[in-house]
């Protein structure tokens, strides 16, 4: 298996982007990736998006975004996993290009989620929980998070307050990001005050509906060496993959993230690395209790511990293993299938060294976690710089 | 790159199939072909399917239909490329498997097309073509093959009784497979006589909407070797895909599929093949005009010559390169998702001399061409037997 690096990442500012379509956000972040990686053609591109045909009435994005690109002719893959669509893509184009199959490749994702209205977008969102078992009786995914925060409190002691403390930071970190849907600085009472969603869940501890695109290049490392030059190679060391039932009722335990547990151990185990080893993640924060559940199941926290943590300040920009320093779901917005690219692009961003004032000073080791529905679907990268 | 072969083979009877669910369809596929594996256990999943979101209002499928399975926890991918999904999910674990990521992975297509009506699944298969340029002015896909017949026309003399005649032979092989949508002897005259949908396509020159799923094992061939003992070892020697403009408008020939034709050049280069050599093919029949142009994109006719090659009999069982030995899109039907995958299924059984009434004599490689959309994309698999 071939070693492959990141050479290039491309963002475009997320939000509510009535003026774009969706192949004008993809178009503008595969530009900016291919400036920033210093390329004018690939060999392959992946596209991972939740659900086009719902939100847009547009399938078929390998053959739409190929031609709005100019580019034509080469060969594209679009993948879904729901909410994980956009580590998917970085996978996808992973195997192609460690097998040998590409050398250089585009890896993209993009949601176009605010030309539909509220309930049809909630509807589209829906389509991640098992439509038969859990979607036909109404709920929708504020209520299947909310479940699973109800017992992790139970279970743990993880209070209102600690998931508040996650919206704080993030919100914190967003202010830094210039990419950030929104740029609010939100206090635990504000989180606390707001709007109550699905009981304990209130409008604060819940990630936004948004447009949005995100873009990476990866290569060979024998032709990133060619490409980048001096610049500081960014290799993927690590990525694991893994599903678990879609509906929580099949669940054994609905206290962990298996599938999030999973894809970590297979991508520690790849990259010869232990939680303790990475310093700087992206996790996914789709909820502010799923924040606390991921930190947990990728090994940061003990079980229990990730409520607490974030409490104490350990996953804080200056703390024991920042999280979601780019603001995260919750204030950067998530135009789904773009969330995992986008992560992937902060951790790139932070082990360049180009974080600003967000930066994580000494970050070499970085992870990225993307996930699917209620905890159905994740994928895990982690990224080191040479 | 490691060197992959297909161990298992799995279908379900295509249909309109009202009593069985989208996850009961794809568990059979997939259960009958771990059973002709030899296997109860894969490393990875890729799940082919265009639109499961308008569909059947059901995406995160990796999640569905693991969990299904009883495997949750297993790495699966779900791929799209309107109706070459299929094509592509076999790529996908090519990929995977080719790289060392995976060893043995499952392969599936499906879609559940018939819980719809017959006008929201005519707007959910034209989210293939661009929506804001094409489907805005209310073209549908029977109108834009039946642009493309007429320029083919046209341009080399191609008359509808050719055309007719690659239903009468596709209706012919698909008498001889069980597992086929429609067993119909179909004469030239029912199709001219039968209704035109789009000049000058008739309802019998159109592919039908079916549901259905498919399934394939695959594996390292160390592996393979392990597994499958002295059955005939069935390699995949090449895997090439393409993109083409979405939309007709902006193709600068529209009288060839260009991205057949170099998804065709890129599966011959790895394979080391040439078009003579193929001695068995399953090509994308969605309309009888497809197929034609299919067999010219993947060089087995001179442009122009695929009409006469099939009033001549050349692409019948008995001819110099049989084409659609299944029956085709055509007669076997096209659950979209589900037919990339069935086609290789096919292919296989031929290769493996298992037939029956429509085998091949001496089929040693085998071809199967999938494709999306008019045209916008297209994967081809070369498959040899040992």
């Amino acid at each position: 298996m071939r070693e492959v690096a990141i050479i290039g990442t491309g963002l475009v500012t997320f939000g509510e982007m009535w003026s774009k379509s969706l192949r004008q956000l993809w178009t503008e972040a595969a530009l900016n990736a291919l400036e920033d990686a210093g390329v004018d053609a690939v060999d392959f591109i992946t596209v991972g998006c939740m659900s086009s045909g719902l939100f847009t009435g547009q399938e078929h994005l390998v053959s739409l975004l190929a031609d709005e690109l100019g580019v034509a002719g080469v060969p594209a893959m679009r993948v879904e996993s729901a909410c994980a669509s956009g580590g998917l893509s970085l996978r996808a184009a992973f195997a192609e290009v460690a097998s040998g199959l590409a050398d250089v490749a585009l890896v993209t994702g993009v949601e176009k989620m605010t030309d539909v209205d509220g309930s049809d977008a909630t509807y589209a969102l829906g389509t991640a929980a098992d439509q038969e078992w859990e979607g036909f009786h109404g709920i929708t995914f504020p209520g299947l998070y909310a479940m699973l925060a109800r017992i992790h409190m139970a279970e743990y002691g993880t209070t209102s307050k600690q998931m508040a403390q996650v919206a704080v930071k993030n919100h914190a970190n967003g202010l830094l990001n210039p990419h950030a849907q929104y740029h609010l600085k939100v206090g635990v009472d504000d989180v606390l005050g707001s709007t109550l969603v699905a009981d304990p869940l209130h409008l604060l501890d819940c990630s936004p509906i948004t447009d949005g695109a995100a873009a990476l290049v990866i290569a060979s490392v024998e032709r990133a060496k060619e490409i980048a030059g001096d610049r500081p190679m960014i290799k993927i060391t690590g990525s694991g993959m893994a599903t678990d039932t879609i509906s929580l009722a099949n669940r054994a335990d609905l206290s962990e993230l298996a599938a999030v547990r999973l894809a970590g151990e297979r991508a520690y185990a790849m990259a010869g690395r232990e939680p303790a080893d990475i310093h700087v993640a992206e996790v996914h924060d789709c909820f502010t209790i799923a924040e606390i559940m991921a930190t947990e199941a990728l090994g940061f926290f003990e079980r229990g511990e990730g409520g607490p943590a974030v409490k104490r300040g350990l996953t804080a920009l200056d703390g024991k293993i920042p999280v979601n320093t780019s603001g995260g779901l919750k204030a950067k917005g998530h135009p789904v299938g773009a969330t995992g690219v986008a992560q992937v692009a902060e951790i790139v961003t932070q082990l360049r060294g180009e974080a600003g004032q967000r930066q994580v000073q000494g970050a070499r080791i970085g992870l990225a976690q993307n996930m699917g529905g209620s905890g159905g679907s994740s994928v895990v990268h982690i990224l080191e710089v040479e």
